[in-house]
């Protein structure tokens, strides 16, 4: 088959590989309809993150069942799946507690930027659609197997509740359903930091009442003034700097959490000011197949419509310019059809 | 009056100073009944925190209200108070969120060690007993000042349930106290991390149902043993040291909130650990007024009896003597006698 490979910071390409074959009873094998690339990776395309020449791309992906393992009960050939970027039993304590992503066979999509897609523990992970969906509907089925419960999970850490003021800092495809899960969840106002005028469009589309252009000690400023001084109910840290990471607890009020889900690149994390101000820190890896059910009905009853993240469509053949669109941030997220 | 200072490291000391007077009409003097020298006093003791020669301690004490500023309208002289060690309005925005330790009015106890104490904010701060406390139960009210609202503090911030497996880390009264709020909100077990037999003794009084003397590594393979590989759903870290974060982040399981109230002196949190498992940290300084009416109840019921904390009492002119007693680890918590 063909798939994306990263063999160098700044070359990805399209090569022919093996196709996936069974390896577990557990497992399942997906015809990728839609694959996506993921602000993640983009620390590796920019050298920022080690890997070995020849790593396979692609953890967000959408599809139909080719084939199962033995063990495979709830799923067969032909079913439309949702495959979620972390795969999960869903029976171990850790999946039971709700934190899939810390699952004892804890899995992870490897070829969504490819035609085919192993999901391992198939019954735990996937979800289906009931009958194969209508095709306006696949960014959105798209969008669920990892940034909108990513975005959704960082608003739950940081326990947004109705009436609540929402941050969001970081307007990247996650960021974004940050905003759209804040909206969701009956958040009164939502002050999105974004100094993109598409993201911020989009941002706003989502429910942001506020967008703060600003960065740093100004930005932070701008939100003290917006929030009357008090600071906000919740934050939600969608990039994963430390530069972030330090504006979301300068906006924090006492007694908040900040909701984290940008994989931590250099932060040193404000113990001092968390002490003296009761700022909570709260997330992590985020438990896609938990959320799944809830999301799903919600994308499917029109109530949310998380694929308006992609801005672009293209052909795997062109998966580079993908990564260079993303790069750039002329695209906030690209869709690769295989 | 007669009060206690730390003029340099190891060098405290009772001498002479002027009475406290009222500097604002929402200010009280209360005649101290009994005060305690607090873990964190040590800090300075052991000349870890720098401070000004001279400096004036004791942030514990209960007492007999003397005067009062003329815009105190809920105490009179001759009420017996407990007085939190921070003081706040009890009505600002932090306040009403639960966090008076962020109290735009805050101010903290500055002479506990010696025979008469300021509170600011008197109507916010205090909390006056039904009449004259029985002499049995002053240590328990003392306790109340900081050390059982700091021990309940990391209880809530971890979101102790009933039912869950908590871990605390930390042996002194905070500790203890922990483990007696993780008991009285129901926890089923409590794993105490404790080499010292007489409050490792303590501990288990209180309601830990296992006791771990091993410290590191091996202490935190011991309780993962205990909890079935799984770890605890809660964690308080009660301490303040980088070792000791590290034991509380190793132990909690996915999902978990570690919650501290151990001012931290060098921890640096294990951002990739806490992002990778999802253990969250939760917590900081104690809003000791928004526990106490609670805690008030359950002393005064006979449910808890936090003052057991107390191992040694000595007349205010000995509080040497309870500074090395504590720096030595051969009292837990001293109350001093004006």
């Amino acid at each position: 088959m063909r798939a994306t490979s990263l063999y160098a910071p700044g070359d990805v390409r399209v090569s022919e590989i093996p196709d996936p074959v069974l390896r577990a009873p557990t497992d399942a094998i997906v015809k990728v309809v839609a694959g996506a690339i993921c602000g993640s990776d983009l620390w590796r395309f920019r050298g920022v993150n080690d890997f070995t020449p020849g790593l396979l791309m692609g953890h967000e992906c959408i599809g139909v069942v080719e084939e199962v393992g033995a063990d495979v009960g709830s799923f067969r050939p032909g079913d439309f799946v949702i495959v979620p970027f972390d795969h999960c039993d869903n029976t171990c304590a850790h999946c039971r507690a709700g934190v899939h992503s810390a699952c004892v066979n804890f899995g992870a999509t490897q070829t969504g930027q490819g035609e085919y897609a192993l999901a391992t523990q198939a019954d735990g992970s996937l979800v289906k659609t009931d009958g194969m969906p209508d095709l306006a509907l696949l960014p959105s089925l798209l969008a669920l197997s990892d940034v909108m419960p990513t975005g959704w999970h960082a608003a739950v850490a940081a326990g947004v509740r109705q009436g609540h003021t929402v941050v969001v800092v970081g307007d990247g495809a996650v960021g974004l359903c940050g905003v759209l899960a804040a909206a969701t969840m009956g958040a009164e106002q939502i002050i999105a930091m974004s100094r993109h005028e598409s993201r911020a469009d989009l941002a706003r589309a989502f429910g942001a009442t506020h967008v703060v252009a600003e960065r740093g000690e100004e930005g932070s400023a701008l939100v003290m003034d917006i929030t009357k001084g008090v600071g906000a109910d919740a934050v939600l840290e969608c990039v994963g700097t430390d530069a972030s990471m330090t504006t979301a607890f300068a906006v924090a009020r006492p007694g908040a959490t900040v909701g984290f889900v940008g994989a931590p690149h250099g932060v040193e994390l404000p113990v001092g000011r968390m002490f003296s101000r009761n700022v909570g820190l709260a997330g992590g890896l985020a438990p896609v197949r938990r959320y799944l059910p809830e999301l799903l009905e919600l994308v499917m009853s029109g109530r949310i419509e998380p694929g308006r993240v992609f801005d672009a469509t293209l052909p795997l053949d062109r998966v580079a310019d993908g990564y260079r669109m993303m790069d750039e941030r002329t695209a906030i997220k690209v869709l690769i059809e295989p």
